[in-house]
């Protein structure tokens, strides 16, 4: 029972599927998805790995056991297979919040089986089967979370699976997971789309053509804006407690900042806006972005 | 008296220096730099053009001038030349913001001076002589301002010159170029300082350690917001009414946001999310940005 299976074939699930054929890693790899849209072009690009209809069916065949399903479909997922699941499977997600995701799983899943959360640091603005890639977690974090129902061993199992995929890991507790990514991650994802929605506010009411003038700034934003919105929703919603702490503490911050524009307090505003550009200069030297103006677009 | 005189050698003003004699469009090029680090910048660069440690004495060998320097600065510089400036120069300048600095020129240059002001909408989170490049302005957007002091043959002038560099030009009143660059240029970038500002405040109060985790998101807006303080302040101040207006509706989008996010209110944040991710497509399609997953990066 080495083989893997990987339940949602979008743009992580795929990567997944992608990396773990070429690096050899298993000689089966099982794949679940539930879109028929998805199906076909799973089909239609060739990829590999074994299209299966009931992924109850093959559980006992699979090792590790791999969510890469929107959060929201979880319970649905453990109440279809808590009969079939072992408690020698490796279960693992690649949801991006944990707290209210594991009080699902915790709630729902079969007494003895054990589920131990993974939170690869990667994405995109795309989604879906065909924006995949084997390279997608070369040399990013992927938080494996120490939770109620987590093993040790499985931990252990799941440190060496994201290294082959060519992540490094990190151990947390979900709520450490939590308070973390709702600063570095769900909240400019939360500015980002609600720039955009405030431009297009603002386009609809002056009735003037501002898109062909967005590469000012506003481009960056809407790259971000673009991404999957059920994905998004689901870690609003899930960590919400969070989001909303950063939302207010963002609020308070920005009408210092608008205090400072209104009374042209120079020494104030100068200070914000030295300190800022420090964060990129540690952010290029912890090799979380690339080292090149603008991108290196153009 | 067909040279050019470009007034501060930072990005812009190196850029268009570049661009000026890999293009070969004027035999001489003068440009003036106040700042020591930058002209021994340009000197141990070999940058072309000749330096002068006294602008106002080739006004009137020059053709076209174009202000480069931060917008404070316009006023002290006006002063220093206006005794020089004669009716057929040509005078520019390449400031982010329009009604407040034309207010200053509109004051203090002497009568009878034409000044057409430009925006070029190209730019990048790195400054100064070392940074700049000839093809700063290609495929970009110029906006040529008609303003109290311009001049309808040298916005043709100017029209032409800009598309030498590689721009397309738009012609506009101040207060409508202010308004459209308050939403996409101003308040990104206000936005991006506060997302990192907020970041840097909760990294301090919980002593996690937050930008090794920025790939998700973060890091993105600590691209923009490691620009020019000096730039963005003068931007910030100058265009102060449209600003504060662009963030109270920033404000408000964001509350009520939250509040969906509390209510878990789906219906209202799907349709926020989805209606955000058309912006993108349409950027892309009016190539205002580059047209691959994650700007390319990775």
């Amino acid at each position: 029972m080495n083989n893997i299976l990987i339940i949602g074939c979008g743009l992580l699930g795929s990567s997944l599927l992608r990396r773990i054929h070429k690096k050899k890693i298993v000689s089966k790899i099982f794949i679940y998805e539930k879109s028929k849209k998805s199906i076909n072009k799973f089909k239609k690009l060739k990829l590999p790995g074994t299209l299966i209809k009931r992924p109850e069916d093959v559980v006992s065949q699979s090792k590790l056991i791999i969510i890469c399903t929107p959060m929201s479909e979880y319970k649905k997922i453990i109440l279809r297979m808590n009969k079939s699941f072992q408690s020698k499977n490796i279960i693992t997600d690649v949801g991006s919040s944990k707290l209210k995701s594991l009080e699902i799983v915790n709630k729902n899943l079969k007494k003895g089986i054990f589920w131990s959360s993974s939170h690869p640091i990667a994405g995109s603005e795309v989604s879906g089967p065909e924006n995949g890639k084997q390279n997608l977690f070369e040399n990013k974090w992927c938080v494996l979370i120490k939770g109620k129902r987590s093993n040790k061993s499985h931990l252990k199992f799941l440190k060496s699976f994201w290294n082959k995929m060519g992540s490094k890991t990190i151990e947390m507790t979900p709520d450490k997971h939590d308070k973390i990514f709702s600063i570095t991650s769900h909240l400019p994802h939360l500015i980002a789309y609600n720039l955009v929605k405030s431009a297009q506010d603002f386009e609809k009411k002056q009735k003037y053509d501002l898109l062909k003038y967005s590469a000012g700034g506003l481009r960056d934003f809407s790259r971000i804006a673009a991404s999957n919105e059920i994905m998004w929703r689901d870690i609003f919603f899930d960590n919400r407690t969070n989001i909303s702490k950063a939302i207010n503490l963002f609020i308070k911050n920005l009408k210092s900042f608008k205090r400072d524009i209104s009374l042209k307090n120079n020494k104030s505003i100068l200070k914000k806006l030295t300190q800022t550009k420090k964060v990129r200069s540690k952010i290029i030297q912890l090799k979380q972005d690339i080292n090149k103006p603008d991108f290196g677009r153009d």
